[in-house]
């Protein structure tokens, strides 16, 4: 990392000061006015959500469906603004676009637009909660941050173990389902292979809705097999994730901040970091 | 810690020997008589919490209504006569009183209160059960106090991947739930999205009450995901309070006394110990 | 331990020969007659049993009622004569009455006597299949006995935690119950706070049979927290042993032999003992 | 391992060369040939599986049955062709149709050619799905095959333990059915005491179908009993399976590769190996 004479020195491609600040406002929480934006952005999203919540409630709506209807729009105009903002302060506008974030912020505007067409679709407003995710920085989450991103990279790491798992399931609840299918047949409620399929998973993760059950006997006893089999297969994902765990518990890195890089938008760098350690672009002074 | 030249030399806020031997005997358990009023209280509570029980029974209350409804008298005007006692024998009533103890003797007492106004409170006395809590220390408690602290240490210290894994947990629940409303629709039983995310809730903890069930191929694919989901997501609290307690287990404290401090009511002190460690006060001797 | 002369010299309490050789075949594996009055003992065990259930099925009992009345009496009266063996060849016969193993050799017999008198009581003839506890002993044992063993240590040593758990379990339970029966009422299936508990239960323990469900909305949103404390809290007894059979696997102990002493009756004792190390007698030589 | 001069020297049972190169074909993956072999294989098992799937749905057996059984016909043809390669290019074929994956193979082919007598049992085609696990190897899979094969020793290694544990499960299935049998009664669902362990296992399970439910009071306070038993008797197999995964992961070996002996078949050997570690066979070269 080489060191620039002074922070000040403008890059390639600085932002202008307006668009500097926006930035620091909208994506980053270290400052007052990024920590109220946090504030006024979660409330926004956890009301939309609220709204369309209660608008799905059949006495509800008939109530104020019309209020629901213009706030909804409201919101949706609020966050369009926002999501233009964003596009504007970032210097790259495609790679903010394409990112999880990005995606998730689009996805949290398209719905309302789309049931001017599709009036069912109205209701996927909710992904909008997911917007949520991004939120979390307000409430002290340095340490949120580096707790789920652990998490997340636990998950990473054990992912051949999880494939290889879920596919061996799989195997099983197709193999099973096929053979209740063939012995309790489509007048006890087992009428193709995959709503046996359907069946075999909701007995071997121990949901046990009801609404299909094995009447023969050599149905319930293949069932007790698969019972026992699913409550002990149910030890082999907690081993993996505990173990996993355990090993995250003893490589921990110290808490990052929310720092983030203009050039690949990645966040998390130390407090006391000028270049971005991904992509080598000097940083913004924290 | 200083130390006093003599432990009998009184200080500032001394209680009188009378309320002195009343604190020993209803806040400590080190006496024979603080054993016996343990015990009684335990048998008392106990007893108090089954008529509650017996009374909520259709058939026993039209047999027996009247001898529960006396015996609820009798055992409130009890406990009403142990709360003055307990707030008359220590230095500082107020800070019993706001003490999670405190509360739950309060509340042990106004539902009998309460419903000679609203009569169907008075099943809450049920909360009475809560100070159960207390009398754990009958029983050799000295470990009892040490191993549910340990366990309570670590629920602290995992609050923060515990609030994080409920968080992404709730919206998982709303998007599902959302969707399902959508595929399923209000004559498949899914009327709402709340009620949607109840069912969204039931099948992800595996409960599987089947009250409601997906009845299309979509809904039943879907719903196969989320199974598997819950299932495997089961493994992440486990594996955090797992590591947490193999941690706890590692750097556990020597097994506390029930000896308390008259200044700020904690108990634990150790057997040598003549001073409090939380506020420094001089403790009555074990 | 002292150590004596000569193995062969008779201790106080010795038993004539016959009743030694009896001894070894019926309680100890190590020899070949041993090892097959074991099998001959297991197979007569789930014969007996496999007899008691094909006579709980109704259109088995009206097809063969009468043969399978009349091996239940063959077998019991095999049984009798077996345990009328064992009390004769130990020491004390009184210490074989009273220990686990006695009394389950006792239950596995009277039902087939009681049920002369109390004809329904004898479908508990399979309690007889907890004398399949014993017979372990025959498939290389040696391992078996010291990991059901070292799974008994890990339990007896987490008897606290457990207890504790499961009395916080139950005041949940009651609480949730209590208020669930105030919530939902009689007329949606909370008939009253048993019941409501015994819902309770059903739900946090995520079995979800769905003979009861709520149907109010406040109803279904404690459910809906309640199965969520259901899920998380599943992880503590997974963590208790968990880190307990950790810890087991640390301290193991060689693996035992079924060699039994005499005096007390316990087995396990090492093959070079000459003593056993519980009471001191002289174990009989391998 | 002794060395001989040069690789290519023939050893005492050599393969001339098309079938060795049939060999690396179908049973190696280190090949471009032999990758998109298994390619091929993947793709034609899961087509063939998605039409029997298809073929069990009632409305889509009515629109296209013909077309369904011709394709069915051709998979078979393809995978009997495919089956009878793989016996003429190994040395021992006796010894691939006994291996598991040499039985997998021939019981995925029988269905077909059963079902020419006995209708029904064409479904049991799915097993062929069974053959996936060979085709693993496609992705990247020398990782994979290290990663199953690890949680292959862990359950392996931790037999015992699981048979005791089932053991003790099954008898408290059996005791916990007769009495609930004995207490509830035909009238209730308790039909059999086989009827009551199967209600006893799903019960345990936690699953909870809910199609037999405890209705006297007697009957759910046993049920209640062992739901909490059965609740923290999960905690067991996953306590097992974990400590062992933590045990595997300190031992684990280097990936192998995909590289198979002539001999014996076993593959896993080594970059570097020249001489099977099993068997003592000269190892084609990678």
């Amino acid at each position: 990392m080489t060191r620039s004479p002074s922070p000040s020195s403008a890059p390639q491609h600085a932002l202008s000061p307006w668009r500097e600040r926006l930035f620091r406002i909208i994506f980053e929480a270290d400052t007052p006015a990024g920590r109220y934006f946090d504030y006024a952005l979660f409330g926004l999203i956890v009301l939309s959500v609220g709204v369309v919540l209660a608008d799905s409630v059949q006495s509800l709506r008939l109530a104020h469906g019309g209020v629901f209807n213009q706030l909804e729009w409201f919101f949706t105009a609020l966050f369009t603004l926002e999501y233009i903002a964003r596009l504007v302060c970032v210097r790259h506008p495609w790679r903010y676009a394409t990112s999880f974030f990005g995606v998730v912020d689009l996805l949290a505007l398209l719905p309302t637009y789309l049931a001017l067409f599709v009036p069912e679709l109205h209701l996927l407003i909710d992904v909008r909660v997911m917007r949520l995710l991004r939120v979390f920085r307000i409430f002290k989450l340095s340490a949120y941050v580096s707790e789920y991103q652990s998490l997340g990279r636990a998950l990473v790491a054990t992912r051949r173990k999880i494939l290889i798992f879920l596919s061996v399931v799989m195997m099983i609840v197709l193999v099973v389902g096929t053979v209740m299918h063939l012995v309790e047949g489509a007048e006890n409620g087992f009428s193709s292979i995959p709503t046996s399929m359907y069946w075999a998973i909701t007995t071997m993760t121990t949901v046990g809705f009801g609404d299909i059950t094995p009447k023969t006997d050599l149905g319930r006893f293949i069932s007790s097999a698969m019972m026992l089999l699913g409550w002990g297969t149910l030890a082999v994902p907690t081993g993996i994730v505990s173990s996993e765990m355990a090993q995250q518990r003893r490589d921990s890195l110290p808490p990052p901040t929310t720092r983030r890089c203009h050039e690949c938008l990645t966040e998390g760098h130390l407090m006391e970091a000028r270049f971005c350690l991904h992509c080598g672009a000097e940083l913004p002074p924290p």
